[in-house]
């Protein structure tokens, strides 16, 4: 049946056009109906097409549905369905919006699929302690709208409107990260439904402080599981105060190197830089075409500073100073939020200008995160290896984190192409190994990057996280297959 | 044997006067001669003077003596210290600078104490990334010494010359932290010797980037896990750059509400103050007497701002108007170094400030940590419920966190004043958890603890930290009797 399971799987990663069949009716009737039990009938699919579009994310791991779906209303049912699943040995798969990147959905033991987006209150705002909980259907722009008239907002962002528990589950991050932190720095306390149905509170129930010493940090350690030691059922959140004033720029380099130290002179001299985000020539060219913008073709960097306007004032000053003073030229301020959006919208549609420049192409994104200080070193080696192996390929990346993205145009046809770009990316996860980095700065490691995982942290640290692993989820059954 | 050990402990904490005697050659001789054999004979002691050195912090807990001590030189002779140990079911105790404050050190079962503070290199500093490597004799100050001319500082702070690798282990913050984050923010990296001997790099050897999704966070595990899960021997930690220019001020409140509602104002303003301390009136007049201060004797607030002289004045501004806002009065800004160290070693000296109100007498400082909102009642309270225990102390905090200290004072001749001291300490833990705070912001639960932190993760979260701890150390023999 494994085999079955896995016909075209291309190491790093495969493809989604290959879907299994056959899992279907692997769930007795009995068990379905005792599902129903639990959640109500309506709330129940084993419908295919259902499965299907449960069974991948956004990236190209293959598509691997599920056996059911189950949409649980609150926690309580999801304690319920965890232990009737656990207790009959169904693998359980946790999903939110399917926006990952790593196959983290992917029911590749079949099992549950428990779509929590159902599951979508804001439960509870605090704005004086600045804090919200939130259930796992609730995503980032959903909060960021409630929050709109209070002065306070959710500044993780990493591009996709992902379901909050998600990028919790995720340790996701994205441009605002360098100046507010990722989600490891941002969840305050989450409930946790464990594989045997009980509830967890990671940091105590209804608790909202801001630090604390008490106890291992169960919150950091759910933080980045990516659904393989339990099921997120809400997250206690730190919000932060809207700024009083934005401004947004580009800027063009000579050279990467240059766009790269500027980034780090501009750290050094203490500037509160909210977002500074790398293009290279090839993504700018695409998102001047996708995004009808006018950059100059080069190595750039997108910039944003929050603060008062007069902070504003003396953060641009400084900023063009050291941009300036390492050749950085065709500067382009934007202070009114309609020009800001239209800046922030291009950068956050790379994506999609990548994809324009072959049409009928896939995606593929690399994410690798490297010191600052040996990134023009890996942003050049990565440039040679696109050309070396014939790859199409734009960078874009969180260069104040030494987080950068390698966005791979690939002809799904094409399974010799396919052969070259994960060749690309194991290549590009091993030098920035050899670089003191990491192979995932922010996507995590689902299925595609176990083997790098254990090359980065070692066998002492994977034995580790799977004796960890073995403590909570003794029988393997939480989104079985994935990280480990 | 056990019952020998423990004569006078006293629930939350017992008296350091009572040291345990006759646990002089629990280990055989073979044995010493087995960790002479590792670590070389000048560097193994079992004279009860050392012993006794080591068998308390700067808490009250009773000095609880190791059977011995021992030096080891590097993390190669850690691990070979453990393995020994470990393989002949010897508790392993390791030791910073004994400057703790829940009896982390207290070997409550006897045991090898391993003294890390021979280790004392800087191994690895990395401006560009602002990143260095330490080992676990290294102290704040002296990397912050080391680092002085390059522009760096790490700013975790929590008053006593700690050992960063210590600070690491007990998830220290201290005043900066409003800013800069606390331990669990400023580690990137973590070298553990595990119980087995067998050496960890928690985010894989070697490595410095500043975020990452590759795993479990087992840096965020051992993280303020007080030595119970291995033994620290490095730590990567996160530098920040020196601010251009430092201002501080003090201002007084007619209320401890106003205080606290100025408090809440500046960090919804955004102003991104460095440090935000609050003394009640009995500590700020101990400040004026023991610091030569003349500040008025009101609820006082301690500011510090850190940014480029420009934003400094807007920051200086804007909080002065928030402030008046809210009834603050009697400012004092200090630019210049030498007054501003003043100001700040007077709130450094608060513990002997506090000591010199009740010549003769003990400090023993409470912990608690509540969303910032309820501080105004849980320091009204707190007030209260001193004057009903007859109880002498100071309230002292850093109250952009919602942590803050009561500083009390006790007769050590007196067990009836110690009785009380401890009703009032588990009281005010308790109001905090009704606050949705925690027991302990900064100080960790150690000995003193555990029965709260029961009462504040709940059974599923003991128990899960039970698990792990059982996981990570199957035979109960690191650091026993602490945190669970």
């Amino acid at each position: 049946m494994a085999s079955l399971l896995r016909p075209t799987t291309w190491g790093l990663f495969s493809w989604r056009g290959y879907c299994s069949r056959g899992t279907q009716g692997r769930l007795s009737a009995g068990f379905v109906e005792a599902l129903k039990a639990v959640v109500g009938s309506p709330h129940v699919s084993t419908a295919a097409v259902v499965r299907e579009q449960h069974g991948h994310d956004e990236s190209m791991h293959r598509c691997q549905p599920p056996d059911a779906v189950v949409w649980p209303q609150d926690a309580e049912q999801v304690g319920r369905l965890a232990a009737l699943c656990y207790g009959q040995g169904v693998p359980i798969v946790p999903f939110g919006t399917g926006t990952g990147l790593e196959g983290g959905v992917c029911a590749v033991q079949g099992g549950v699929c428990i779509n929590l987006t159902r599951m979508d209150r804001i439960l509870e705002l605090n704005p004086e302690d600045f804090s919200v909980v939130v259930e796992p259907g609730v995503t980032r722009k959903a909060l960021n709208a409630h929050l709109r008239d209070r002065g306070l907002w959710f500044p993780v962002d990493p591009g996709a409107d992902a379901s909050l528990c998600g990028m919790a589950a995720t340790g996701a991050s994205g441009t605002n990260s360098v100046r507010y932190g990722t989600m490891r720095d941002n969840v305050l306390n989450l409930e946790v439904v464990l594989p045997s149905g009980q509830r967890l509170h990671t940091a105590g129930r209804g608790r909202r402080f801001r630090k604390s010493a008490a106890g291992y940090n169960l919150t950091g350690l759910f933080v980045g599981s990516e659904g393989t030691l339990g099921l997120i059922t809400a997250a206690t959140l730190r919000l932060h105060p809207v700024p009083e004033a934005t401004v947004a720029a580009t800027c063009a380099f000579p050279t990467v190197q240059a766009a790269v130290e500027s980034t780090v002179h501009i750290l050094q001299a203490a500037v509160p830089v909210a977002r500074i985000e790398f293009l290279d020539e090839v993504m700018m060219d695409a998102c001047n075409r996708h995004s009808k913008l006018n950059c100059c073709v080069a190595p750039t960097l997108f910039l944003e500073f929050h603060g008062s306007e007069q902070a504003l004032a003396e953060q641009v000053e400084r900023t063009e100073e050291i941009i300036r003073h390492n050749g950085g030229s065709h500067f382009s301020w934007a202070k009114e939020a309609e020009e800001r959006s239209r800046l922030w919208a291009a950068r956050h549609n790379a994506w999609y200008a990548s994809l324009a420049l072959r049409p009928g192409c896939k995606g593929y994104s690399t994410d690798v995160c490297v010191p600052i200080s040996r990134l023009p070193e890996i942003l050049v080696q990565t440039k040679e290896d696109l050309e070396a192996w014939r790859l199409t390929g734009t960078i874009v990346g969180h260069v104040g984190d030494g987080n950068f993205h390698c966005i791979l145009l690939v002809d799904p046809e094409d399974p010799e192409e396919l052969l070259r770009v994960q060749a690309f990316a194991e290549q590009l996860g091993r030098r920035a190994l050899a670089l003191h980095g990491t192979c995932t700065g922010e996507h995590g490691i689902g299925l595609g990057k176990r083997q790098l995982l254990l090359e980065e942290v070692g066998a002492v640290g994977v034995e580790t996280m799977r004796r960890l692993k073995a403590t909570l989820d003794p029988r393997g059954l939480m989104n079985p297959g994935k990280v480990l």
